[in-house]
């Protein structure tokens, strides 16, 4: 029972959490005349001299005191005697659980925020050096259009701004404070739960007692953030494992993020991409797990709610490591443009220039330019030359409004040069947006 | 392969986003003169009568036309001719399907706020009716102390409020619309792409191309939004469940919810709420099934992407149901107010009222108060008897400071009275919340 | 309400085994004189009607009888009077529903294992034609070692024959018949629940009449049979895609496979392999529905159980096509040998050969040999030759213990041939491990 | 980097098996001459000695060595010098990997099946003790008939009998030794890869060398037998914490496996039961994540599949908790028999008796007998009594086939003992099936 109840080898990680709520419970209590004010001090700075110990030696795991709560309220007894027994007035475990463990993710939202800022700088630099090199754009993994690496990089930027949204939202929806609901009733003592909330950074105190206490839709939102931010750090991570590969060969990775093989000693694996493609699993099984543990529990606290630290402090950790793997990779990464330039021109992948070009220049409706096209690619295909090299007059044949001009729209230069409608991938539409997120980002 | 293929059976939920989007799309085309005032007319008058047709016979399944975009343009070509070609004009398939699915998500967001609120009206309207029903407070599922109805149904009003605001935030982040991003990379054709965006309703268009097209971040925030909901009614369920069985006896379950045994007549079943938990599994399921297909992809479309439909259209369905579901049961469960206070009065669960009346009378350490404590409630349950039938000098054997000022503090009107915090269980306090959630409900 | 609870759209899936079900007790009853043998014979041969009728018209879909059990007693009413109403002695819907989804479950198990066994047979019939093929082998998608794509292809045989053991484990545990648990307590009719069983092709009655209508495991096993399988193709479904990418152009796929694009005409893209990738997410949100809707449900019968079907169906659909994909693309892709071997001999593949030359030819460390063969690839690479292309003084200088037997070893043919341990890429191994798999599958 | 990369802070959990892996390894290698009989030896009780030292001190941390593998390899060359290089022969850290790993699940698969067998002891006795004890038996949580507490606990006895067998199955096909796949396309050194699988308890080699290194159904049979039987657990764990509350009172719970609550200290919280309940949220989790993980990974090995462990490794512990806490609960709670008895009493739960007394005696048919029962289950709802304390006048006033004899079906020990179906609730059952379990747990 003791192994099982115990939750000190992992909710220990809130000890600064712990001290800070309850620094701010006591002091409150000390306002509101519910201890005396030199009670107050005493227990203050009890617990300043129990942080400083944490501080320098850790927290101690003894399963006999269970939690990181009695942890500390033991060892300030210890220090300041029976009146460390006044600490814990006018509130409970439950509300005490919540809020240390509200303020831990919020830290946990403000570290990814960072994390994913400097993420997003790195890929505004690259795709800034970036954005005339061109590449095949894929659909199907299959060569479409030629597009800019940088209009690629900055993909990213939008799915990375989205995660930082939802982070923002998350932190917003979970920076009330739970202190004072008690044990879930609320309390008769006439304490001042504005005050305690201003002292932690929350916005206000939450409405509901028995809500406070039975609510973890704050780890949820984190994890749910956590997991969608993962899963778009799993679809940049793929391309690079992709890219690495000899026979794509569009990326040298950094030696710092790519490691050699026991026994093949020439092979420079993309470790760091893979990890981070398989965290993106283990991410989403924390959330997983949460929901699954929250499913069907009547109010208000119940002990299977315990089990919400574990999947949050992992996915915590996972995702920083990946953020910073990732950040490092989009940052160091060497492209090896010539190789992704060759690859553009292979797969007549300006077909659909030449389509735009017939509903444009001949007027002719869409899908009919579809087949003409259609038709000038199998001929490219059986003579085993590009688009743009077969002669005028076989294009004539295939359809006779085709002129010479048609060659100007056919190179993937020409291509991606075209596309400057609103978020297109022609270089100047390109530079506008990384200008935009340079400003967005304060580096202008 | 036209089997795996064919999303025709699923997709056809789109018709009204599919011509919706034609239409804006057209209309914007003849605006810009990328195909004429008077094709664009024709287009969108044959429009008109597709979607008329649907409305009447609804959508065809011929899986040859592989999907409603398909399968529209193929009617429309039937009644307005070749013209009908032009309307595929600068947009693919893939900013197409992101449009259509886009709007189809956004309502559902809507419905799903518009039935949150009907809920939170009946959540509301009952608290107000029950802001003095007693009733056992639970944690463990076990009776900690009295808390009113009133107060219990206000907690889900808050999760509700939270969810409600959950999906704004959704709705926020995904109205932006990528119509024009084209196949992947943007178009050459002189587009506006803000017209369109505001024809649609969105906030303005979305900024990178590839993004556009391989963002299902928008499905993902739909699908959190709904598991957690979900997860919430899961716990409203199971309290009803556990409510309405014999031992407990504090519902009688509405009819219209609930259903009789095929051999045991006289049973009323919460068939309803279990359903809601039960579809709670699948919401989850249905996330979790969204989050796997989309980990790894490469940019920017992959035909796995077409797996995002089922379990969205599944999810809101069910969410649907559920919403109902406990909106009905909150409306029209009677509430047996004598059994829960009955069982309030069990379990001594005013026992921490004695030590916080110890900790306030008697200036005594909270630690201390509830030792004291325990001894009380160790004689009550050895005399069998409730906390305030103690006799004071058994009360004062156990400890001298204790005087009969105490009985006010046991009783569980007492109890509920006293717990006038902010968000506490009070009466009062309920009221006060009552009042707060009509007027933002725009109920006064 | 009916919305809700009506599970006919769904559950008529059934019928079949509904009716077999029904058929089976009503023998039994008569057999055991709980009801008159004209009576069974009545019954019977009015459930073979109903069935008839079902076979041409379908299910009628009335929402008020609510499921297919009372769908098919009320037909029966009609079409027999009241005696119908003596089928339902002895039995339950708990106990009837458990049978008929049991048998429903029994049969997609063996409609799975049909469906791998002809992705077998088309695996070992690939494998042989490729036993000498060679390939480059990867890990982190890195060329590693050559391998034969014979070797690669038997890899998916393995993981396949232990999706059918798996399959054939859940059937042997799952068959075994609930009928006659009745409701929850068994009955106190004088049935033989043996006879009933064995009509079914059951291998027994289960032994706990609250376990057999509250178990679901039957559901769970098929669900992670099915999981796991859908896991294995999604990564054949990985190899495909990536290999049939421009750069490594491994494949062409065949046309009923794949598919072009709307705007792209000359595209050939693998969406039945990008499908399959998709519906493992699919399959395994399935999965994890059940089990989260199973999670703390307590006996017997809950309602929450009507969700074990939905997840159950859409899996079983979709893993059949999923097979039936997978065995089209294994039996009719045109493997491009030339290009697999051309990528075996980039990346030095051939490093370990050296490597482990060193230590039988020089009796040399492994991890002095690994350097040594460091030393090697590092300066082929520097010249821009294959390891086989460097002059022997230059490998001597690097370490004197080589001598011009080493070629032997160092070509990618070579490589492959002498990797002949029990399981190895050795084309004679291949081989080998094809007349065994022949042998299993019976087709020798 | 070294950070994302290091796995020895996890994987050290597999010394043991990669000390034992190595030793087989080296004494194969010896035997087959790939190194010297002394070099063999002197490997060998290097390893013991490194083991020994494992043993009293512990695995140190040293990120720069990365895994166990390398880090016992490192100690190994430090205590016996270059020959520990040749240790690595003819092996990969991929198959050395694979082979610890599945020596590591199959003793887990070992511990959980020795757990489950004491738990289903545990059961098996209160079930032999309470084959007469009278309880309601539910479904939807409704009283539905009575049932006996003995039959009750042997259905968990059914449910854990399909874990272990489920364990078994898993253990069966994981028993393969991938020792000798090396990197992943096998060895051209003479190894015997029967031998070490002999030495290390398997039954046999794996038949192909990519399949051997990227396999990892193991881990996931393993998580999914886990999964399903947490499940079981859950469900177990729902019912004793709603036995546990007040209303019910059906069981006293151990106080070793309950609490007190800091603020309320009468209570005694079923805190094990709950963490049961929570964690089998948290083991679903896990499975779900390595499933994720998993999925689209191109052969061989990739990097991702290092994320293998921690999920396994979590699930193991927490298995092992659930199993050892919910044996604990079974074997210690005081079942309140009297209290069951009671609640039996209500909800009219022999209804099915009359109506099942009405197609015996009546020969009415079983949906006739349906509605007089409800007649007869109305009225006694009317005038507040038992169905078996209506005047018989009265009931043939509903039906003038019932006569006096009705009255021994309606009395809930009746009820029990007439249900002698195979599986049945009757008591002779219930021991029939006690002493059938007793003699398969090899206790008679």
């Amino acid at each position: 029972m003791r192994e099982i109840n115990a939750s000190i080898p992992f909710d220990k990680a809130l000890w600064r959490q712990d001290i800070a709520a309850s620094k701010a419970h006591v002091a409150m209590l000390g306002a509101c005349g519910v201890v005396s004010g030199e009670d107050a001090i005493t227990i203050r700075d009890g617990l300043d001299q129990v942080a400083a110990e944490y501080e320098v030696s850790g927290v101690p795991e003894n399963w006999d005191l269970e939690d990181i709560h009695m942890t500390t309220e033991g060892r300030l007894a210890e220090l300041i005697g029976p009146v460390a027994g006044r600490l814990h007035t006018a509130r409970s475990r439950n509300d005490q659980v919540a809020t240390d463990f509200r303020l831990w993710v919020r830290d946990a939202v403000d570290q990814a925020d960072a994390g994913l800022e400097a993420l997003q700088q790195a890929l505004v630099a690259r795709a800034g050096e970036h954005a005339d090199s061109i590449m095949p754009g894929f659909t199907h993994l299959q060569t479409a259009q030629p597009v800019t690496l940088g209009h690629h990089l900055m993909a990213y930027y939008e799915m990375i701004g989205r995660d930082r949204s939802r982070f923002a939202d998350a932190r917003k929806r979970m920076n009330r404070s739970p202190l004072g609901a008690a044990a879930l009733a609320g309390t008769g003592f006439p304490i001042d739960r504005v005050m305690t909330a201003q002292a932690l950074g929350f916005d206000g105190p939450t409405d509901n007692s028995l809500d406070s206490v039975s609510d973890r839709d704050f780890a949820l939102d984190y994890l749910m953030a956590a997991a969608q931010c993962s899963l778009h750090l799993s679809r940049l991570a793929e391309e690079f494992i992709i890219w690495a590969s000899q026979p794509f060969g569009f990326v040298a990775l950094p030696d710092s993020l790519s490691t050699g093989s026991s026994i093949m000693p020439q092979k420079k694996n993309p470790d760091a991409a893979e990890l981070v493609r398989g965290h993106s699993g283990r991410i989403v099984g924390c959330l997983t797990s949460l929901m699954i543990t929250m499913k069907g529990l009547p109010l208000a606290y119940s002990k299977d709610m315990q089990d919400d630290k574990p999947p949050v402090f992992e996915a915590a950790g996972l995702l920083a490591l990946s953020i910073a793997a990732m950040t490092g990779m989009v940052a160091e990464t060497r492209f090896r443009t010539d190789r992704m330039r060759g690859a553009a021109e292979l797969g007549f992948a300006t077909a659909t220039d030449l389509a735009d070009w017939l509903v444009r220049e001949g007027n002719i409706p869409f899908r009919e330019a579809h087949h003409i096209t259609g038709s000038a690619v199998k001929l490219a295909e059986q003579r085993g030359v590009a688009l743009d090299q077969l002669p005028l007059d076989d294009l004539k044949a295939i359809d006779s409004r085709i002129d010479e001009r048609v060659f100007k729209a056919l190179s993937v230069e020409a291509s991606v040069a075209a596309r400057g409608s609103h978020g297109g991938t022609a270089p100047e539409q390109v530079r506008l947006r990384v200008a935009e997120a340079r400003l967005a980002l304060g580096l202008e």
